[in-house]
């Protein structure tokens, strides 16, 4: 088999979840290389596989547990030869240290790179406002990994009228009402001071950014996107 | 490992040829599935590996051939466990029965997926224009596999000032550029009768469609991706 050029810096998206969100996670990978033709973009392998059990139900308690089916799906990427994991899904990074466990390849953490941005947007001291699943909130998925980061998060109300509903919304493909779901939610955290916005589901930046959105968003999609980019076009660098 | 529903009617893509043709094709996916939530939509495996050298230029004898790379890009499909393989790229056909034999999966046929929407779109006796590389419109890809059309086929002029550098264009992220470039040889082949347009290169439908061209067109990224929800929802549907 070719064990030429193509094979390095190869990128392994664990995605499908939702399968709308990984083209946007391709899309912001193409955006983010400098590219005049098709040989100059980073090489990508894609396991799309939308049936993998709802992340958010789970764990609330209320389905079974995508671990398996996200181990699974990403063991397709290592047969197939990637050399890098990503997973363009918020919700998934619950699960990341057992599937980076079971799949023994380097694997970039959405939320770090995300977080990084934020701080980075606000200068350290501003609050920063975030817009995720009920599960990505309740876990601590973000707040929990930046303890020093002053957050402004939804109301349980709000989680439940606008959040909620504006990513299923989305999922269902009603990007307009999710526009508007996911747009009162976020002028609500404005309200309340946000100085940026965390987009932490990555149904979210399909609907809502910079063109509507009342504060500066910080798309958790393109944040993973450029560090993969990065990677990769480090390791494709002749050495 | 898994062995559970997930893993039946898996379409493989072999793409990256353009990587935002790819994308567009697994748009059209979603756009020609029926889907409520995530679960509803079809499994994909994308090899999108943009490494693969340029398939017109090896067609005019300019580089070197893409099949060896196409090839090795369809077996980490074949290992991670795809039951079809499609590959949204017209000019890359030419190689389709050496790369059917190479990797031993059933296929679809792009050209011939267009083709039949392409009869049906005229009734079988209106004149079929068609805007695709120098490669695929010399190499036949198209006329020779349907000898009844009655084609409108652009001119060398158009070939060398419109069609290919509207396509390079595109492939260089200039959309602007390529449909205006596109949109001069669609008004040309509508000038010359033309009643349906097939637009047969990935790249076309990008950038020209039903709300820009000046007669209704075929696209042939969506012929596929409509065949290829077919097949998976056939196979997974339960027996």
């Amino acid at each position: 088999m070719s064990t030429g050029d193509e094979t390095r810096g190869l990128i392994g998206v664990l995605g499908g979840m939702g399968p709308l969100a990984t083209i946007d996670f391709m899309h912001k990978v193409l955006a983010a290389t400098p590219a005049d033709t098709d040989q100059d973009h980073v090489p990508m392998l894609v396991s799309s596989i939308p049936q993998v059990p709802d992340r958010a139900a789970a764990f609330r308690g209320d389905g079974v547990s995508p671990l398996a089916a996200m181990i699974a799906s990403g063991r397709r990427l290592v047969r197939a030869g990637a050399s890098l994991v990503v997973i363009p899904c918020n919700t998934a990074h619950l699960w990341f240290d057992d599937i980076q466990r079971a799949l023994g390849l380097p694997m970039l953490h959405l939320v770090d790179a995300t977080l990084a941005d934020a701080v980075a947007a606000v200068g350290g001291s501003g609050a920063i406002g975030l817009l995720c699943t009920d599960a990505t909130l309740a876990s601590g998925l973000y707040v929990n990994r930046a303890p020093q980061v002053r957050w402004a998060l939804p109301t349980a109300h709000e989680m439940r009228d606008w959040v909620m509903p504006g990513i299923r919304a989305v999922k269902a493909g009603e990007l307009d009402r999710g526009a508007e779901l996911l747009g009162a939610a976020a002028q609500a955290l404005a309200r309340r001071g946000t100085q940026a916005l965390v987009l932490g589901c990555t149904e979210v930046p399909l609907v809502l950014g910079a063109s509507n959105a009342p504060v500066p968003v910080i798309d958790a999609t393109a944040s993973l996107a450029r560090r993969a980019v990065a990677w990769s076009l480090a390791e494709r660098r002749p050495t």
